[in-house]
């Protein structure tokens, strides 16, 4: 199993229109054979910070995701309403 | 329910040590009422990054495990152990 966390902050002004694109993602991506979750959640204390914490069966389930039609589409659309210094992606395995 | 992304960044040489005060936090952290999961991860990229992600039913489970014995003897001595600017905790809810 692999969790990834995937924090984005939300350019001004941008988050409504960002929530709309993430929906689709959310759904479609909870569909995938190889996906265990997948949750959007709000930073609670800067509500501008919007991450994704994810858990996949495996590595090949992921380039699956990575490969699939809305994740193409509706990423750089994400990425395009969003801050790059304030986004980070790291992908983890459990240790304890 | 809160989500709780600890990302650490481990001095060099200290990981051995570090892995063996958070097996206790992880332990006794899953053993309280309000704890729904406690995980400890690695950065698939970075071994030095360990990150907790937990989950717990409310801020009230949150605020009695920051003044559990465990915790409050074992956390200062694992942030002794690792680097503060490589280091952030952010407190979620789930927005979809």
């Amino acid at each position: 199993m692999i969790k990834i966390v995937a924090k984005n902050t939300v350019k001004e002004g941008k988050k409504e229109e960002l929530l709309l694109l993430i929906k689709e993602l959310v759904d479609k991506s909870r569909a995938e054979e190889g996906n265990i979750s997948y949750d959007l959640c709000e930073d609670i204390n800067d509500s501008n910070v919007l991450t994704f914490i994810e858990e996949w069966k495996d590595q090949d389930a992921i380039d699956k995701h990575n490969a699939t039609e809305h994740f193409t589409r509706l990423v750089p659309k994400i990425g395009a309403l969003t801050i790059a210094e304030g986004s980070e992606i790291r992908l983890y395995t459990k240790v304890l």
